[in-house]
C-alpha cells in the first residue's frame, strides 16, 4: 500500500566534524520518502521553489517516488543551515529561510484521495490537521512534531494528536509535551493526549514504543525497546529521525495487517534506515541502498540485541 | 562458584525527589554482594568502623554473605551524603568522609585464596592490583572504576586494566578513559588498554558490551546491547551500577562455563538487579527479593526487546 507524506522538501547546508555540504537536498518529507521507498510506494505533498531542478527530481524518480503532490511555486525552496560541531546529538541552527514554505497550503491531488497510510511530517499542526481531514480514507495516520510546535502552538497540536495512530518524537519532546521527567510517566501522559501509540526516539540508544488502549484491540501491551546500531562514524545526523520514520512506516504499509509483531519489526527497520542515513552527508546513503543491505542490517540489529540469535 | 568482592561498605545519606534517608547501609561492595548473592555465594573484602553493628551484619547474614574479609577498625565507616534533586542521572555529592577507608589495606583471609571469580569494585587502582595479585587463582577478574581514578590516577589504573577480563564503566567514563566521543571508537580504544571485554552502562537506556580478541577464543564478536526496564518511578539511583555488576557477575559465576550466550544473559540479569535497586531507597529492595521475582523480570526484559517473544 502506498504512503502519502506531507512535509518539507528543502535544501540544507550542513557542517559536521566530518566536513561540510552546501545546499544538499533535504527536508523531512525527502528523508522520509527515500527511506520508505525501499518498502512501499510513496507520494509526496510539499512545496518547492524554482531552485528545485531536474537534478533533485531525478533523486525521487530513481526511487519511483510520486511528486504529483509537490507544488512548484515562484521563489526559493525552504533552506536550512546548521552545524553539529558542538554535539552530534543536537544541531545548531545558523539560518532558516522558509521561502515558499511560508505560504505552504497543502494541495492534495485527486488521485491521492484513496490514501490509506498517511504520514504527517513535522510541520504546522494546523496544516497536519487540514491534510488529515482532506484524506478521510486514511486508516493509519502517523506523525511527528517538534519543540517549536509543542511550546508555541500547543492548542493546534492538541487538536491533531487525537487524529494520530502513532506519534514519533524524541526524549526531549516527550518531556516537553507531557511535563513529566520520568520517561514512562511521560509516555502515559502523551498517550492520554490522543495518539494510540507513541514512539520515543533516543538517538544512539534506539527507541521505545508505548501502546495505548486504542491499538491492538485494547489489549494491554508492554513497551517495546528497539536498539540502535553502534556506528564507528556518524558523518551527518541530519534526517536520522525522518529516515527512522520512513523505515518504520514503510515496513508497516508493506504488510497485510498491523500486528504487534509487525510493529516491533517496523521499529527495527526504522533503526536500520536511521543508521544508514547518518553514515553519509544528507541523503547520499539513502539514495543508493538495496533491500538486501537493509535486511542484512536488520539481522545485525537482531544479533546485537537478542539473547539466542548469535551462533556461539 | 563463589565470588570475592573488594570495595567499600559504607553509610549513605541520600536525598532524592522521593524523600530522604539518613545513614543507610551502602557502598559498592554492599550493593554488589547483595545483588550477586541471589546467584552465587559471595565473600567480601572491606573495612568498616565501630558504627557497623549487628544490624548491618544481619543484612549480609540474611543473604549468607561471608564477611570474614571485612576488617573492623577503630573509628567510623566510610560515609557519603548526596542528593539527586537536579537529576536522577547524576548524584550531587554533599559530603564524603573516608574515615577508616582512608587507610584501607585489603586483608585477604586464607580461606579466600581459592577465589576463582574476583570483582574489583571502584577503589584505588593500586589496591585493585594488590588484591588481584594476592589472589592468583582468580580465573575471571571483573572490575569497575570512576572519573576520579581516570583523571587523577591514570597510571595506576592503566596497570590494573590489563588484569581485568571485564571492565564495567558508564558512558562518561568511557569517553574520559579513551579520549574518544564516538561510543564504538571509545570502546575499541578502551579494549586496547587491556580488558578483554568492556561493558558500558547507559543508565535508563541499558548497557552495551564490547568484546576484544582475548575473550571467547579470539572470535570477532558483535557488540551486544541489553535494554533497561522502563520504570514509572526511580526512587533512588544509588547503587544501580554496583547492583548491575552483581547481577551480571553473580549469574556468570553460577554457570559452568563463560560462553557468549552466558555473557548476554548475564547482562540482562545485570539490568534486572539494577532495576530492583532503584525502586526503593538504598538496599531496601535488594535485601528481600526472590529468584522467582528476578526471573520474572528477566523474562519481561526479553519481552520488551525481542521481536518474536510476546504472545500476539
Amino acid at each position: 500500500m502506498s504512503i502519502t507524506v506531507v512535509g518539507s522538501v528543502a535544501f540544507d547546508s550542513i557542517t559536521t566534524p566530518s566536513g561540510s555540504r552546501e545546499r544538499c537536498l533535504g527536508g523531512a518529507a525527502t528523508y522520509f520518502a527515500l527511506a520508505a521507498s525501499y518498502f512501499t510506494p510513496v507520494r509526496v505533498v510539499a512545496v518547492v521553489g524554482e531552485d528545485f531542478t531536474a537534478a533533485e527530481e531525478a533523486v525521487f524518480a530513481a526511487r519511483s517516488i510520486d511528486l504529483n503532490g509537490v507544488e512548484r511555486a515562484a521563489g526559493k525552496s525552504f533552506f536550512w543551515a546548521g552545524n553539529y560541531l558542538n554535539s552530534l546529538s543536537e544541531a545548531k541552527t545558523e539560518q532558516t529561510d522558509l521561502n515558499v514554505f511560508a505560504d505552504f497550503n497543502p494541495r492534495i491531488p485527486r488521485e491521492y484521495l484513496d490514501t490509506q497510510f498517511l504520514f504527517l511530517a513535522n510541520i504546522d499542526p494546523v496544516l497536519q490537521l487540514r491534510v488529515r481531514q482532506a484524506l478521510p480514507a486514511a486508516r493509519l495516520v502517523c506523525g511527528d512534531t517538534m519543540n517549536y510546535w509543542i511550546n508555541d502552538h500547543r492548542e493546534a497540536l492538541l487538536r491533531v494528536l487525537p487524529q494520530m495512530d502513532v506519534l514519533l518524537i524524541n526524549d526531549t519532546e516527550a518531556r516537553l509535551l507531557s511535563g513529566e521527567s520520568n520517561p514512562l510517566r511521560a509516555a502515559r501522559r502523551v498517550l492520554e493526549l490522543g495518539p494510540r501509540a507513541l514512539i520515543v526516539k533516543h538517538g544512539e540508544y534506539g527507541a521505545t514504543a508505548y501502546f495505548g488502549e486504542g491499538i491492538f484491540d485494547g489489549a494491554v501491551r508492554l513497551p517495546f525497546r528497539s536498539p540502535a546500531l553502534p556506528l564507528s562514524e556518524v558523518v551527518d545526523p541530519t534526517g536520522a529521525g525522518d529516515s527512522f520514520a520512513g523505515g518504520f512506516y514503510g515496513y508497516i504499509a508493506s504488510q497485510p495487517t498491523l500486528t504487534p509483531a509487525v510493529f516491533r519489526r517496523a521499529l527495527f527497520y526504522g533503526s536500520v534506515m536511521g543508521s544508514f542515513t547518518v553514515e553519509r552527508f544528507g541523503t547520499e546513503r539513502l539514495q543508493k541502498l538495496s533491500r538486501a543491505e537493509i535486511d542484512a542490517r536488520f539481522e545485525q540489529l537482531r544479533q546485537i540485541s537478542h539473547l539466542d540469535t548469535q551462533t556461539d
